[in-house]
Formats: C-alpha cells, structure tokens, sequence
C-alpha cells in the first residue's frame, strides 16, 4: 500500500485549534500560536519574492529568538531549506559553509550583521536584514490548508565536525516528524507540557524543540541567552515540565541553585552532549531532578537513546536504549557484536537522515544505516554506553584507551572542574594519554596536584589508561553545544 | 529523499525494555510484555508452518483476551493479515466474508467453535482450534531484531457499505502506526496511562487499543465482555485513565455507577459511535468525566476527529476538529463547502486506507480522498458537525447497521414485495431497526407473518441487524427515480 507522503501544516493547525495559547515565551515577549503563524506566513512571504527554485538553501545567521523560530515554520510555505549557521563560527569558517551549502541569501539578525558581511566579503551574496519590519509586512490570504511534503528537505545543519570537515546534514520533513514522535513516545506528552530550549536553534538539540513546539501544541521557553540564574526562575515563573541541557549548562544551573530543589512540575531534564558523571547524577537525585540522558547527533534529527531516570545512577554512564522506531547495532567488521564487545554504532530509522548535502555517497550512510563512528557497545539488558567517539581512540601499546573513560575518572576527583583526555606521541608505546585539567578556582594548579591526580587515576585504572602526563589549563574549548573539541587540544598540544 | 518503510516490532520492543509491565489485564489475569510477546511468537510459529504465501489471509472468531491480542501482534512476524470477524454475525455471513477475504484458515476460539463450523458447512475451511495448548508451545529463538513492513496489510475489517455488500477495508500497518501516535498527539501520553477496552478487539476501535498498548508500552485493561458494574470497578482497581466506550456502554455505566464521582485518573472518556445526547454530556460533567466525542470509522484506522471535553457543551452536537496528520474537507459537487455549508465529509492522510480488499477501485476512494458517505458541515471555528450517516445508517449499541443490507435479507422472503428498513428510537439501544413491509398481493398482512419475517431475519443476520418490529404498508414512497425516499418513512413512523 501507499505510504504518506503529505501532512497539513503543523504550524497552521495549532493556531486553528489553539490560537491564543503561548507558542514561545522569550524572556518578557510571549508570542502566542495565532502570531507565530502570522509571522511565518510573512516570513514565507518574503521568501517566495526571491523568486528561488524549489528546496534552494537559504543560510541564517541569528540568535534565539522568534524571527528564528518564524523561519522554521516559514519553510514549508515557501519551498526553501533553512541552512542554520553556527554563530560562534569564524568568518572564514562561516564563508566554507556558505559556498559549500550553495547558500542564495544570508539572513541575519541585528546582533550578527557585522558577521555576515564579514562571511560574505570575498563571495558576495545577498544579504537580508531580519528585523520587526521584515516580519511585521502583512502576509497575504491563505486560500486553502497548507501541506507540508514529507520527503522535501528542511533544514540543513553543519554537524560539528569533531573530525574532518564539516558536512551538510540533509534533514527532511520526515526525520522531524518522526523525531517528535518519537520522542513523544519516549518522554510521553501532558497537557500542560512547557519545553524550556537553552541550547542554540542553529543545533539540532534547539530546532527540534521549536519544531516539537508546534507539533504537539505546546509552549517553548527560549531564553535569548544562556543565564543560569534566569532559566532557574523561568522554571518556576512559567511552570517547565521539560528542558534540553548539555551537561556544562546543566552543572552551571546547580551551582546556581544551592539546595534548593527542583519543583516537581519538572518532570523531565534531557541531559545530551555525552555522560554525566557520577557526582552530578547523585546532585541531581537530591535535588529530585529526574535527568534522562541521551544519545543522539544531527543526523538523527536528535534524541537516538535516552536513559530513564530510574536507570541513571544503576547503569551510570549509558545512553539508555534505542528510541522506538529506531534501529541501534553495534558493528564490528560487518558483523553484529556480542552483548559487551566494542563496535562502530550504527542507527538505521525514519529521523536518520538519507545523505549530506550535495554528497551523493557518504561512507557513513550505507544500506540506510548510518555508521556514526562512535564505538560503544550494548550490556545483556540491551542499554548503550558510548565508549567513544572513533577519532579520539587512543591506541597504546595495542591497548585500547577511550579519552571519555580516562575523563570520567578524573572528573570525580573534588579538585577538577573540567578535564580533556588526549592522546600524545610516545616512542615506546606510540601513544599514551595526557591530561589537560582545568582546577576548581581556589585550588593550586601545582606539580603536586598533577601527581595527585595521577596517582589518583592509578588507584581506578589499568596502567596504560593513567595520564602519563597532567597540564593544567583555565578552559577547555568546546562547540557552541557544549561539546569537547579534543581536536583543537591535540593541536596546541602537539605545538608546544 | 527517502521515505521510512520499516520499523522495529513495537511489541518485541516494550518486551524488551519493559518486560515485567502488564501488557493486559483481563479480569483476574494479567500478562506481561515479556509474555505477550512469547505467545505472540508461538502463533506465529504457527501460521508460519502453515506455509501461506505472503500476506495470506487468516481469519478469526474470538472474543476478547489475551489469544485475540496475541494474534494482532503476531501478523509482522508471519507475514499473515489479520481477518477478525464479527462474532454476532450469522453464519451465512460469516461464509461470505470468508469467501471474499480469500481467508486460507479460520482460527476461532472454543466459545466460537460451533459458529465458526456452521460458517464453514458450505464452503470447507480448515479450522484451527487457538486454545492454551496452541498458544504455550514455544516459540522458536530469534536472532534478528523483528522488522515492520509500513506498507504491508496488518487487517482486513469488513465494513457494510451503501449497497449492502459489507467491504474489506485494508489496513496497513503505517494505518495504524499514524493513527496511534495522532491519538498520542491529540490526547497525550502520560508514564501511568492504563486504557480500558471494552469495545470488541473484531472493531477498530477496539484493535486500535491493543495495537497502542504496545506502541506505547502501557497496559490495557481488557473485560471479557461488558459488565458495567465489572468495569466501573475495573477504572478504580487498576487505575485507568482511559475507556474507550460507545454511548449505550457509558450509559449503562453511568446508571450503574449512581452520584458516585469517578476518580481523577480517569482523564479520558472516548466516545464514538455517534454524538451524544445532552442529558448524558451533563451528567457526564456532573460526575467530572472528561469525555472526548470521536468521529471516525474503518477506514481511518479508528478516530478522525475529536471534541475535547472543555468543548463538549458549548460545542453539543459537534465532533470537534480533524487529528493533527488528517485533512478533512466538506465537498459539495466538487468544490469546497463554506463553513455552515452541509456536504459529503472526506478525508484524506496516513491513517486512511489506501483501497478494500479485492476491489482496485472504489468510489469512495478518489486521489487520496476516502469519501465517508456522510453528510456534515464545518462551523466558522472548524468544528466538524456530523448531519447525517451515510445511507440512513442506523446505529444501534454502537454498532453499524446498514438499511440496504437488511432491506436486501428481507426482499428475498417470497412474501415480500418491497421493504424499507429504517432506524427507531430506542431507550437502551439508541437506536433499533424497525422494517416497513409491503406484502405481494394475497398474503395477508397480519401479526404471524410480522413474527415469521423476523424469524427470518435472525437466521440470516446478526441479531443487532434484525428489525425488532415489522409494520406492513400498501406501498413505499419512492422519488421519479425510483429511490426510496427513507426520510419520509422514518417522519411518518416518528408521527406515530
């Protein structure tokens, strides 16, 4: 039989049946489901006056805000495919993006204007202003229910690139769709469900949560910036039940807090961008935050596992199961792992996106599945523990060495507030692990502190998983998304 | 880009990540995920030793447990299509729609086993006895994860059309895939949900709950037949927070329950079968039941659109808005009715069939649309209003009798010239049939020949479908053309 190819408007839908309800709270600003509606008719508007050929990408360059989440909704109206771009990026960065999307115009907001004419000096390209004027043109009169094309290309995201360069995720109608779904499934859906989204829109982990929004007809909390103090009180002002956080943001928000626990409306802290350790996970018990962790990247449209509160501190440090409709093996040359064994993870389902832009093969999509690249492997009860991402494998002496494990360890130790595990040269080994410790403020970055902490990992690991080495830094350069770039740190490294 | 075509198997997968949770509870018995998942796979072992071609029909006569669950669950894992049948059906019914499902096999349940040899006396079948030995032999190791086929055929359910001929409505698995996630998008889904089915699994609006416990992963409350005193008891013990009722049910719980409340977790009373009347919406609210009016049918998989219950007063009469994946539209010769205009109701989105059983085309299926036959009207605000069913249908205890068939048994009598069966109110039922009889001339008219054409009537039809009185008249009021003009008799019979 015929499989569905075409949905109404999901937007469009909400503000029928809804109109009033609030669709995004930004700070002060309420935007109610009949405005964002409004606004991203007029977006699409403004849109289809370029006159672009159908699917041509159109690059933003913006903060968190409604003209973002307007542009969002505006895609299916207009036929055009969002190409968020990373706002921490450089010009230069920015610039590749731009020629290798084949990018038409670059919108921006106020605050990133200087950015886009600096990421189009030598390739000109069009720039638009997204401003209240923008928006605010009148739209005009829809005559009849607007469709979206299921197999159409929404978005494409440059996923961060923790090795190589940065490709095109090709992210489709249906990978939305049945992300939401899924994590509808997974999560459940209340009436009263708020979805509170610090993480940038640019990032899967923020746009799903906007499309989510309109999806299941309810309100998104988008903070314009990350304010551990004002997302604290927006939980309780606006009465959160669910928040999206990477850890960093996550363990900012408790030291905000004190011990002053959660309310228990809260029923739900989506916790991404790798595992929590272990004192955080036993906070967050005492606070009564039920932290479910994920697994999950660009190319699966977000959430590809989740760990059930229940399970957070019996099976510390897995990403959980595999949501339903998604496949989850782990691969080791072709052949499926046993329970325990380490492999390449691979994910086969409807949120996984069919290729990369302007690539038509990609190793890493083969036969539907998609090769992540990260190893992990599957306990006997079927739950994920991401070991690693591949490029971080440290080999020494024949032995494996997974950075993550090595991190976690020291993340424990009560003098660290940050930690990176890299993989530096060695003659008789070929590589040993190093590691780049940023110390709590108040603590002395000594020569004793690095054999403490060298000691410390001695106790806990097998030998050639201790640091042979330990150097101290104020910061550990991460993406936008929290993620630790040990690329960028193996350089310095290797520099010095 | 491509389209999803398969999923993992819902139940295999909450038997895997929720293996001791209740899967059903019916009456004293309770079976987990874990085991309805193992008598799944031993039916399936089963058929699959049938060695039937692919999608090979199978049809069944149960009532409701855990076997009939098994069953419905056990279709992807032998390729097999689910042909439930209407239990109260005569057995010459019962032999036609084996005959046109092209059924290869009849399973039938030991309450069922006389009705289903009586159904095969004419035309042999070979029957299979699905008792606890069939069902407890063990099933063979899996050592794949079990796939769905989206686009393969889970259910044929016969449907009475206009005509009289009852249709098989094919139903795919995305059918029933989109249908329970637009319920979870309309609804919710909470951690605790628990759904009481007490409408017959051979219907979609009670297979569609077994199909979303496990999509779900949560636990259905299954009774062995309507007892409302049973189930009323049922909604405290087991904690249900959603019934799937037809308005005779709730209205016999209702009477049974007295000024009692009912308990705060019942967050949803799902009412199909047609709107309900005023004085049950009141009483409804008094007892504070949040009851969601449903229109939909067969053919879209179950509901279509919902009344929620803040709109169930102000909105008397309506059955709310379309789910979130489905368009509905009122046509009018073609064209688009304006709101308040009455026209012929269709829809057209992933719950709907795509065709029935054995017929390439269809009137009622045109470029994507299902035309349901009913007459309604859109108001300003988009709410549906459901004027008139299809063909005078008349709906007794929630279930579908169609004039023409019953019109059609009764023409056959030799004492009969013409006939017109129409529907009459009825205190328990809703609704009854009542059969206006012209006799041939010289057959006396009298009270015998009324009981005799009765008597005829339950030996052919189910006893739901059988006129519970028969009135003779000289002739029948018919157009020019020759149709018969229903409306007039039902507005004399009501003058009566």
């Amino acid at each position: 039989m015929s499989l569905p190819t075409t949905l109404p408007d999901w937007l469009a839908r909400r503000a029928a049946s809804h109109p009033e309800r609030p669709a995004l709270i930004t700070g002060a600003q309420r935007v109610s489901f009949a405005q964002l509606d409004v606004l991203a008719d007029a977006a699409a508007a403004h849109l289809r006056a370029l006159k672009l050929e159908p699917g041509a990408p159109v690059a933003l360059l913006a903060g968190n805000g409604p003209a973002f989440a307007a542009l969002i909704h505006a895609m299916p109206r207009c036929g055009a495919t969002l190409t968020p771009l990373n706002t921490r990026l450089s010009p230069e960065e920015l610039a590749w993006q731009l020629e290798d999307s084949g990018a038409r115009v670059l919108l921006h907001d106020a605050d990133h204007a200087e950015l886009a004419a600096a990421a189009t000096a030598h390739r000109p390209l069009p720039l638009i202003a997204v401003d209240q004027a923008w928006l605010a043109a009148p739209p005009p009169r829809r005559d009849a229910e607007p469709l979206i094309d299921l197999a159409a290309t929404h978005t494409i995201i440059y996923t961060s690139g923790t090795t190589g360069r940065p490709k095109g995720a090709r992210l489709s109608y249906a990978n939305h769709w049945w992300s939401a779904g899924a994590s509808a499934l997974n999560l459940g859906l209340y009436a009263d469900d708020c979805w509170l989204a610090p993480l940038p829109l640019f990032h899967i982990g923020g746009m799903a949560v906007i499309l989510r929004g309109a999806i299941y007809g309810i309100s998104i909390v988008l903070p314009p910036r990350f304010d551990p103090a004002a997302i604290n009180a927006a939980i309780e002002a606006e009465r959160v039940t669910i928040i999206s956080v990477v850890a960093t943001m996550l363990q900012r928000m408790l030291d905000e807090r004190g011990d002053h626990p959660y309310p228990s409306h809260l029923r739900c802290v989506l916790l991404g961008g790798g595992p929590a350790p272990r004192p955080m996970l036993e906070r967050c018990a005492a606070l009564r935050l039920p932290v479910v962790q994920t697994y999950g990247m660009t190319e699966t449209a977000s959430q590809a596992a989740t760990l059930a509160p229940a399970d957070a501190l019996r099976k510390l440090g897995s990403a959980g199961r595999p949501l339903l409709p998604l496949e989850l093996q782990i691969s080791v040359d072709g052949r499926m792992a046993a329970p325990g064994e380490v492999g390449e993870i691979r994910v086969r389902g409807p949120m996984v996106i069919s290729d990369y832009h302007g690539r038509a093969e990609s190793a890493a999509l083969r036969e539907g599945w998609l090769y992540t690249g990260d190893l992990g492997y599957l306990d006997a009860e079927g739950y994920l523990y991401v070991v690693d991402r591949r490029s971080d494998l440290i080999i020494s002496g024949g032995e494996n060495v997974y950075p993550a494990e090595v991190e976690a360890t020291l993340s424990a130790h009560p003098s660290v507030a940050d930690v990176a595990v890299v993989a530096t040269a060695d003659p008789q080994w070929g590589q040993t692990p190093l590691a780049v410790v940023v110390p709590h403020s108040g603590i002395v970055a000594d020569p004793a502190l690095a054999t403490t902490l060298i000691a410390y990992c001695r106790e806990r690991l097998a030998g050639y998983k201790t640091p042979r080495r330990v150097v101290f830094a104020a910061s550990l350069p991460r993406t936008a998304a929290g993620k630790l770039q040990r690329r960028r740190i193996r350089e310095q490294m290797a520099g010095e």
